[in-house]
């Protein structure tokens, strides 16, 4: 009886193939959404918990497709870098610097805050090391999460303890996998992480391509984020980036990359017609002044497309409004005002996102037999009044301060803007603390990290 | 003894000159700042209201040098569209429909968004009619404003009610002028807002040129936003828009012209040479898909440079937090990661636009004997969290949830998230209401307005 969940007089934004927007209940059962929109509900729902949502907006929790929780503690510490530059100078030496109970405090601040942004499922890049305690804290969060260790069997500028033997990379990874995959009732699951094809011999790429399509199993990479990375594949392969990961095996549905900034038409046709997934991250492409992804094209061409944040180093914020809105302004530069409509953006920041993932037969839109992932905004805020289209106010308008509540799996996680299932106090004590310890870490290794330095 | 405040423990960010970092106290009387960082102020303000800001960081009231406040009616409703569009389908429309009523709910709901996000002062243009209720809804609410009514003399698809003759326009400005100017213990001046070259004719430029200079009145108009502008401006008048506008009379340290967005060399000097200000807008220009403005070179060649939030139509947010951050990284997409860096950014929104309103003697900084436009941050939260430099955390990371109080003219006007001179469930409920009016009186003009319909 517990796990029933009837959500009252809400304006549903469903997100459903019609686009439809209901006005009125939403009965969940066993985090399962049973109902929608059908007052004769409420008989059924005798003991159910109700939330009262009479001028509120309902929606589906929103999907990033690409983040690094490992990352969150870093915020503020790597500006001002290009690509390449950061991950040498700073992201790595920092993440080389994490220890298992640093990396915890980094995951449980970025599930914070991606909770309270509406966000309730992430697929994310940790780093190479300590990826059971990332685990831990999803578990333990409520959150939703694909995820994968890092893998690194090369490079120049590497820490030490960060390259790895491609079978160690292997065997770790598949050990993560069977420990933690489909865990938590299901909230988590395993993807490959190989870093990005400069960090990665083509052996690691073609065993993870082959144990990929063996075991159903996701595989989240970067991929032509950048110029010199770019160049770098080139010089490594003789072969432009996409081309290459297609060649290994890397380019099918069960692939997510992440940015796709500079793709010829060869690439952009090897996408669409493989269904690979590109993971968009329009603020994080700004801040290292790495491009402007050409979204427009690929959404017309057919190619998937959803939203992520990255990670906080690069953004630095973890925020789908600011990456729906950034990415809708963007695509108008090149393209005019009316490229890239809110309701595009909405639906890459939600059911475009669980497609990517596999997870659209279970998340990313509110219809009956899908789990309940939703998030209740009040837009009765100046910033977001009048509203004479929600979707446009969602996407132009409003914030994470409009997120009241949100529900992962049928449970609540944020209850009336408090985090139900994290002590946020305790988040931000840890965090502050583990990062100077990291600072102080990093400082013995000669690799000072913060930008007034 | 009512008028003295102590702001006790923060960490001040002065923007002063050499951009000090100080912990301590800020002691303010009647309004004006009279000590920094002095403990023993302590005596002498024994009945001062005090402000404990421990933890808290305090920095100078944002100044947006290019507002619409009678727009703000109108967010969401005029999506998609590029300038002259926008302007001739829905916004000049919208603002025929506004009532003395309406504009007075439109101003109110945009002070209290303004206040909410940390901006204690801005440049704001009206409509053609009805300014006085944005002069009492400044007023009233301890806002500080330079602000006046749009000029129109002539122009193609103008409601008929919006056209003036010269005379009447030039004689209701300066009435205008007389009646309010210097008012609310000098928190409100009012500006020449000729709309732009197109919608007004030489005569009219040239006398707000001459009565500018002889009366001291600071001009406010568009420029250069859009490719198609600037060709009504060649055409009918022979030249590029920033030259004719020196011709008039009109590029001087007196004018502030939004956007300037497709300038040449000529035109950069000739902003460089008078000292005219720049308001750059960048969420509003990638909106309505004018382009992107080349702030660095502006930035690079000494032409001072300001940021505004432009209307809530074409924005769709009136939040200095998302200009700063746009700012930042739209610069970097052509000239690197390094390119408007976040501290440049928080002096465009703070200082730099008080230089451009002429009132960098009295705001836009933490000094002794500036008044007391203050906001104070707490940046303990997961999206702000960890927080290695301040400057990088407001610019990039910060939003307005974490404005916790802000003060203008040494009164608190939002105190501990709640606003203190204005009602805001009056504004919404009125903002809303205004809203269908106009629309209902909309819908009799045939120019409907919804996004949706």
């Amino acid at each position: 009886m517990k796990d029933q969940l009837l959500i009252r007089n809400a304006t549903i934004i469903t997100l459903d193939k019609h686009n439809r927007i209901i006005k009125g209940n939403v009965a969940i059962n066993n985090g399962v959404i049973t109902s929608i929109g059908n007052s004769t509900t409420d008989a059924v729902f005798d003991d159910a918990t109700v939330i009262d949502a009479t001028g509120l907006f309902l929606l589906p929790g929103f999907v990033q497709t690409h983040i690094h929780l490992c990352q969150t503690l870093f915020r503020g510490a790597a500006d001002d870098l290009a690509l390449i530059d950061w991950l040498k100078q700073r992201v790595w030496p920092m993440e080389a610097a994490h220890t298992a109970s640093s990396i915890y405090a980094s995951a449980r601040l970025g599930i914070a805050e991606l909770i309270r942004g509406g966000t309730t499922c992430a697929l994310t890049m940790e780093t190479v090391n300590h990826t059971d305690a990332v685990f831990r804290a999803v578990e333990e969060s409520g959150f939703r999460a694909t995820l994968g260790k890092c893998m690194m069997d090369q490079g120049e500028d590497v820490p030490e303890s960060m390259i790895e033997k491609t079978d160690d990379s292997i065997n770790e990874s598949l050990e993560l996998f069977n420990k933690w995959n489909g865990t938590a009732d299901g909230r988590i699951r395993y993807c490959f992480a190989p870093r990005f094809a400069v960090s990665c011999t083509r052996e690691l790429l073609e065993r993870v391509a082959k144990l990929s399509k063996e075991n159903n199993i996701l595989v989240h990479t970067h991929a032509s984020e950048n110029r010199d990375e770019i160049e770098m594949v080139l010089r490594q392969t003789g072969k432009r980036n996409i081309a290459y990961l297609n060649d290994v095996g890397l380019a099918s549905a069960n692939v997510v990359l992440a940015h796709c900034i500079h793709l010829d038409d060869d690439e952009f046709e090897i996408l669409r017609q493989s269904g690979t997934h590109v993971a968009h991250c329009p603020s994080s492409n700004l801040k290292l002044a790495s491009g402007v992804a050409r979204i427009k094209e690929m959404l017309d061409r057919g190619i998937s497309v959803s939203l992520g944040a990255d990670g906080a180093p690069c953004n630095n914020r973890l925020d789908m409004f600011t990456e729906m809105r950034t990415a809708a302004l963007l695509q108008k530069i090149n393209h005019g005002p009316q490229a890239l409509p809110a309701l595009t953006a909405l639906r890459m920041a939600t059911i475009h996102g669980a497609r990517a993932l596999g997870l659209d037969h279970q998340i990313g839109s509110i219809e009956p037999g899908k789990r309940a992932d939703l998030q209740l905004l009040n837009l009765d805020q100046p910033h977001s009044t009048p509203c004479p289209d929600p979707v446009s106010t969602i996407v132009y308008a409003a914030e994470a301060v409009n997120v009241v509540s949100v529900i992962i799996d049928g449970k609540v996680v944020l209850k009336e803007g408090r985090l139900v299932t994290l002590n946020e106090t305790e988040i931000l004590r840890d965090a502050a603390g583990e990062f100077e310890m990291l600072d102080e870490r990093l400082t013995k290794t000669g690799k000072p990290r913060k930008n007034t330095e």
